[in-house]
């Protein structure tokens, strides 16, 4: 197997893991042997459990001697909770090691080096993009900034309308394309919506698999505006914890979650428009169905643009078909 | 070169002619010699002049005898202007004749049963679907029906706008998605807007070249509605032909088309709301551009859609990336 395949495969280790490793990162690792057979695969465990390497080499055995580790982040080379993984790498005699991202963190960071400089064959960059525009995004944003990655999610007709002119919208995507969603809220952080889609829409907000039963993982719930909610409200339940925000300015939201990583906007077009406004938003998730319903019901009302040379201009970085639907990534321009 | 490969040759040949080979049908063909290697290429000329295998097998010469034809549409079996092509590929002594769709009219058809019959081996449906799907599509649909195939196309932004809120609309899409557009229109044989994209943009409605210059090929301009449109209309300069019908009834618009195979509607939201009503369109094709406009102006206002349950269900046949933007293709669920 060569070291983007089995890159692909870390990937998908890590993918596995998201929501679940805060603060650590979610990272996917594969060890080969010295044939190129996969012996191992790992990802980091919650917070206090073995990191993704320890977990793939144990699983490796004395198959890793002489063997290539192939790991989503650049191994690390401090004693947190758990010993430094480059210990363990080098105690397991891996001639190679492989990994996507480096390291932003100064205090975690240096892995590489001591592997190298220890004898270890090391490629740095393997798969940067999908990694780093993939499992690590939000963590490395965090990382980078001290803020958590904000992504604003809408289902959408392939006209921009995000209910028919009768207000209905259930619903809009296929189960392909909620399913997804679902999946992304179990790996979230937090989700926010506005007192409006409370009001309207009356929704659980919870991460569910398809079969409609909760998730191991639910976000935290946060309903944002001025206007006092029902206590009857489903998103008070007791499915998942509920943070109400008092208050119509998006930083403040972000700054009351300032301790999370990965926050999922699900609001309506008033809490869209001002989330876009006020360019709090790092990633855009449009759920395109292949359906026109036209009427005055838009997915986003005022996003602050005028005219044509002030359009807010972003990026497509990932076009996924999702049975009859396509998601629409956008990443900033 | 194995026969999937050929027939995408085969089907780029046929790309090439579409729009040049009315009332024929735009055909490409690739003769593969004996040992598997491409011999030479053709595609339909303009009406009177040889068809798609007869000229590849010219260009092939005597590498033809003992290799295999491979055609978009079956061989024809009839004389018309030219004689059938079965005779040349009998003449030729192709030994293997692979074609994607069967012959639907039942004049022409017939070539594949007299092929077979005199010893050549026959393999149709090869990559049948992007064919029919693709250069055939608007030429099967008129020898199916009897009328023009209908393609409404619209640029919008991600959230559904075809300008910003003060009417702003140059650019919403990329120069590689409007290059997209004028092969589309080069391609086509009408092209169909309202008045009220007359008033508002004064477009030329012509195909042109990246640089600007007109195509050897230009469409009919057709101008559709009620009101009276200014002697000065760019519409009615001399770089195409341009046919106004004063009605506000689709149905009447398709019937004075009814000569048409590749009919392009191209109008703002009122004209493009009556047609999607009266149910008249074949394919929709949205080219969108990764940025938010917000505000009143949509693509499309009125689709005859009051709830979500008769909303107007479409497939997505197409996804193609187009520079920056991305092209989402339709065709009826």
């Amino acid at each position: 197997m060569n070291l983007d395949a089995a890159m692909a495969a870390a990937l998908e280790q890590a993918e596995k893991v998201k929501g679940t490793t805060y603060p650590n990162p979610p990272v996917g690792a594969v060890i080969l042997d010295a044939h190129g057979e996969i012996a191992g695969v790992g990802a980091t465990e919650p917070p206090g459990g073995p990191h993704a390497e320890v977990l793939a080499l144990r699983r490796a055995g004395e198959r890793a001697a002489g063997g290539t580790a192939v790991v989503t982040l650049e191994p690390c080379n401090h004693v947190g909770r758990t010993p430094p993984c480059v210990d363990a790498l080098l105690a397991a005699g891996v001639a190679n090691v492989a990994f996507a991202v480096a390291d932003p963190n100064p205090v975690a960071a240096g892995g590489a080096a001591r592997l190298a400089a220890s004898g270890v064959h090391v490629t740095p960059g393997v798969c940067a993009d999908a990694v780093a525009g993939g499992p690590l995004r939000e963590w490395l944003h965090k990382q980078r900034t001290g803020m958590p990655h904000v992504t604003w999610k809408f289902a959408t007709s392939v006209d921009g309308r995000s209910a028919a002119a009768d207000g209905s919208s259930q619903w809009i995507t296929s189960e392909a394309a909620r399913a997804d969603v679902h999946r992304r809220r179990a790996a979230a952080d937090a989700i926010v919506v506005g007192t409006g889609t409370v009001f309207v829409d009356d929704p659980a907000l919870t991460a569910r698999r398809p079969d409609g039963t909760l998730a191991a993982q639910q976000p935290l719930r946060v309903v944002v505006g001025m206007r006092e909610i029902s206590p009857d409200a489903t998103v008070l339940n007791d499915d998942s914890r509920t943070m109400v925000i008092r208050t119509r300015d998006p930083r403040e939201v972000i700054q009351a979650l300032s301790d999370r990583t990965d926050v999922l906007v699900e609001g309506g077009p008033t809490l869209a428009g001002a989330f876009l406004r006020a360019g709090v938003i790092d990633r855009i998730l449009a759920y395109v169905a292949p359906i026109l319903l036209g009427g005055p019901i838009s997915a986003v009302d005022d996003v602050g643009v005028l005219s044509i040379a002030q359009a807010q201009r972003w990026r497509f970085d990932r076009t996924i078909p999702l049975g009859p639907d396509v998601l629409l990534s956008m990443i900033p321009a």
